[in-house]
């Protein structure tokens, strides 16, 4: 049963506003929500309120305020997000990394103490819209899922690094975790008793394994870092790098108190035009890309696709037609409309 | 038989100078390359100088000159390298860039048309012991070996994202292919008849194989993306995000002419110091790589270890009691000490 987008951003906004809210912040929340899931990232759009609105209810997620600057250069901020709630916090910092990075060629933005920041393909298309090239990488330092390569003991979240790619046609609109998988998907596969399509994890006593079970037993289990047991050092070492870009540049993580569940956030917009120019940019995205597509496929039938290409035709298609969302996020926000006293959105007939 | 480091790079710079290349850029190439080797990277140390020679003599590698500054905003520089040597470029790279990022926070250049660059890592202690964060990646546009995810075409270079990242003890010096393997080893297991550790590579009918030859016969195979058969889709982004920051930003790649063996460089180097301090970076760094040597080993006797760690300990030793050669190397150099009249460096007795 598909939904307006429209229809559910409403939904969303009125549940955050009915929490007590700023309403610009629902809005940002609400739109990047619905965005996840527009584009199909099922475990981190609409699937993420309940939660968010839990943290709204116990304070742990902050209302009203804005974040404090803990430094400022012309090409690199330093913010204490205050938990406030993450997608609000990013959207804010896209917007002064953009104006920076007219002039300065790039800005990055560090964020320290945001709340969570949801999926981050979402954000991706607002810069590559623009002709701007986005990094965006968090952590958590609240939690740890992940081993180091060679380890039982997780000391890292999954640490995932998007980036948005403006070419000559569709962006690349690349979010990679630096791990196996996310929690996300090892959290939902284990609730429903399936398995993984791959042995994306590690038991207690280091042995790999396609059941995601093992994160939820004793002793406890690890994600691999991607790359897994052959060549999990790479993710390893990316994991590594995306501590130090948030938690590093940030001061502020896990050699902190924990604060619970937030996001150390390292965003940085890179304009093409202060480099070789955005068509000379593009030219080049567009041949790679085009190049990749032409590949012939490994498997027939399975063509080539570039990242972010389904997820933005998916979007295209689903603002159209109405979100299709997964089975079990409706029923999870009811409670909080009755609770609330928000109308249910209609599906489309 | 070890030899000193010293003598190694006076027989590289004697080498380099007898092929007509200006004395500063013979310096700059023989200090990377012999630090690969101080490293353990044995195959991106003295094993490319045959390469490297081969290049000044023809002509390809330039021996005289200056970039060429196609854009200079205040922290985004780009330059055409007009195939001059590599590692000389990235050395001035890195001094242009540490002086910008203490005025501005960070700062980017972006390399065209750069000669080879040998080992990344050989560069990053240089950023992490000025207390600087470097990212550092490059690409090839020149040739390709590794295939997109679920393609049987290759597009890309095997495409390093490397980075120093200093902390209250060892630096993190993490330097990683975003393909399952690279070509000097491939090429070097080849040359051997050797295997490789796990199914890194494809053959040209889409069938995963740890078989080096798959990539020598027709159809022709490629290396696989990191993630491999059931997570290349990672590697295949992160492969493209790197495309994005050389080809992209330096408007110059794989869209144009080939111009032979080359690189497109991304530099950036981050001063923690404009964000939360230096300390405070360290503290978290610190941290978190504690966290991972003192995670208990999946397999006993084989201890955690960080990125850069086994080859900064190697590096100290090796100064200390002098370099072991991967055995191929000094062999394939002889030739060249004798047809330029340069005498062979001595084993220490």
């Amino acid at each position: 049963m598909p939904y307006r987008p429209t229809d559910l951003v409403d939904y969303a906004r009125a549940l955050l506003d009915a929490c007590g809210l700023d309403a610009d912040k629902s809005r940002s929340v609400a739109d990047i929500l619905v965005q996840g899931d527009l584009m199909g990232h099922t475990t981190h759009g609409l699937a993420l309120l309940p939660g968010y609105l839990t943290e709204l209810e116990s304070g742990a997620m902050r209302k009203h305020g804005e974040p404090a600057v803990l430094a400022d250069h012309p090409a690199a901020v330093t913010w204490d997000g205050q938990r406030l709630p993450g997608p609000w916090l990013v959207l804010q910092a896209m917007e002064l990394a953009t104006q920076r990075a007219r002039a300065q060629g790039t800005c990055t933005v560090v964020i320290r103490r945001s709340h969570h920041i949801a999926c981050l393909a979402a954000y991706l298309k607002r810069a590559t819209d623009q002709g701007l090239l986005m990094l965006l990488t968090c952590s958590d330092p609240n939690t740890a899922s992940v081993a180091p390569f060679g380890g039982l003991d997780a000391v890292f979240t999954p640490n995932p690094i998007a980036a948005g790619i403006p070419t000559d046609g569709v962006p690349v609109l690349m979010d990679v975790s630096t791990s196996a998988t996310t929690n996300g998907l090892t959290n939902r596969l284990h609730k429903e008793g399936r398995r993984l399509p791959a042995a994306w994890v590690m038991d207690g006593h280091g042995v790999a394994s396609d059941d995601p079970a093992v994160l939820f037993k004793e002793p406890k289990g690890t994600i691999l870092p991607l790359g897994g047991m052959d060549s999990g050092h790479k993710g390893y070492g990316l994991s590594l790098l995306v501590e130090a870009l948030t938690g590093g540049l940030a001061g502020h993580g896990r050699a902190d108190a924990k604060e619970g569940w937030g996001a150390t956030v390292f965003l940085q917009i890179i304009d093409p035009r202060a480099f070789a120019g955005l068509d000379a940019f593009t030219r080049q995205t567009g041949h790679v890309t085009d190049a990749c597509r032409a590949s012939r496929a490994a498997e027939p039938g399975k063509p080539v696709r570039t990242p972010g290409e389904k997820g933005v035709a998916l979007a295209d298609q689903q603002t159209r037609q109405g979100v299709t969302l997964y089975p079990s996020i409706l029923p999870a926000l009811a409670p909080w409309a009755a609770k609330l006293g928000v109308s249910e959105p209609t599906a489309i007939s």
